[in-house]
């Protein structure tokens, strides 16, 4: 079976998808996105992806191309048009297509893309040992609270960190602090039995995973922190772990090549993950 | 006639000029980009750019997709189809199409497009008058050295100065010092008379007109300093003006609605752009 991808309209072999080469995605990274990941042939909080695309496309002023329902038809025809179950879903949202200039366009529509894979995610043996990270200066624009593909920073440093052997590069801010992975959220479980994650403000992406995470938290009897870390802090961490919409609830297990905690998987992130595979498996159920 | 524009390998009619929707150019950022100025069909200072493109390429680890010579063939063939005399070269490279993924693919073919337009740059009335520009807050990536284009902090940017009745926006750093113009450098000239522009680090593009003024200063008898200089210094300037590929040396009469120096273009920046008039004239004299 060949992949479909839906652009602007049309259902088109995956190898003929194209956008203009003056669409304003190409030209100037001046387009939002989202991953959505696919269980059961449920799209897992599709409705929290959703209002962050809004934001997201608030923030840039860039138009929806259509209403929410629209959007979800399109979703679900790209995933059964790919005969995908377990996997997960790419949209993106350019201003559109028109002659260079900085300025935003006028009367032009947005262009959007949709596409789907099947399941990736990380390998059971990253889930049962733990993967490791390496710490790179945040270098990004002062926005990447808005999901952008302006990601070009994000992927420089998940290169470094793959040629350094690590799963991803946690990234830190000028005052010594980790603001996030280049597609993760970073999260630390200190001495005390605290769940720390960095507060959602303009310096990360408020990931769905986290959101998720953080509302299993309390049900789980965990408190939860929200508040900058430092390196150091990861490095005296009794555990680590990172989020994100394809890896879930992943657990980190060294930063910098030094060990975090005794250098395995801890009983936090072990519950934790196995708590937020059951929020997702509820949404698969009810499908 | 229409408009012909080069993807890959191919000479095609502008309207079906695309890119794959998996390019990383178009998913990423991962692109980089130049702007070459033309007149009588001389592309203006046409090896500094490649120089300055190799280096961008160098710099984000992109291939070039052939070499030198056969670059400026096909930048003069796109030339040729388009009739342009007098416009603008665009080139842009991307790592090229892959399965979605941050880190670089291998194996994969970067992707060339290249397009020509007719002149636009300023207006005479511009040119005559002076523009104005507002100062906004530096947001973007810490190495806007690489010409790439993740510009989406920069033409967010230049809207807010065309909504503000502004030509041009110039950034400000964390330590109130002017970077650069979203698409064009910054410079002033002091009361003391030195022509004074930030020195090219990692915190600004070295652009190419930059580069050319520089070389023409000496001759007309006037003291270059390469440093940081304070929006307070700006509204102090005896002369302000900016340079770009597209404006090539246009006087800034106004920041943040403050008029600079008496109002109205002075006599350096108009012995400066009629002095760059003549290195450009010269070049497509040599045609």
């Amino acid at each position: 079976m060949s992949r479909i991808a839906y652009v602007n309209g049309r259902y088109l072999p995956h190898k003929r998808a194209s956008v203009h080469v003056e669409d304003r995605g190409f030209q100037f990274a001046d387009a939002a996105y989202e991953v959505i990941a696919v269980r059961g042939s449920a799209l897992i909080d599709e409705d929290l992806h959703l209002k962050r695309l809004h934001r997201s496309l608030g923030e840039l002023r860039i138009a929806a191309p259509m209403g929410d329902a629209s959007l979800k038809s399109v979703f679900r025809e790209v995933l059964r048009r790919n005969a995908i179950v377990d996997g997960a879903l790419y949209l993106q949202i350019s201003r559109g297509q028109a002659p260079r200039d900085f300025p935003f366009p006028q009367g032009v529509a947005p262009t959007l893309v949709v596409t789907a894979q099947r399941k990736r995610g990380p390998l059971a043996k990253q889930v049962e040992e733990g993967v490791g990270v390496i710490t790179l200066p945040d270098i990004r624009w002062r926005r990447p609270d808005i999901k952008s593909v302006s990601l070009l920073p994000n992927l420089l440093a998940k290169q470094q960190a793959k040629e350094a052997g690590a799963f991803e590069a946690w990234l830190v801010d000028r005052d010594g602090n980790v603001t996030e992975g280049t597609s993760s959220n970073a999260w630390i479980v200190t001495a005390a039995g605290e769940v720390v994650t960095r507060q959602a403000d303009t310096s990360i992406l408020n990931g769905i995973t986290r959101l998720g995470l953080i509302g299993l938290l309390a049900r789980e009897g965990l408190k939860l922190v929200e508040r900058p870390f430092s390196v150091a802090e990861v490095k005296a961490a009794r555990e680590a772990f990172l989020t994100s919409s394809n890896n879930f609830v992943l657990p980190v297990v060294s930063v910098d090549g030094a060990a975090i905690g005794n250098g395995y998987p801890g009983s936090v992130v072990r519950r934790l993950r196995q708590a937020y595979e059951g929020h997702v498996a509820a949404q698969g159920a009810a499908q």
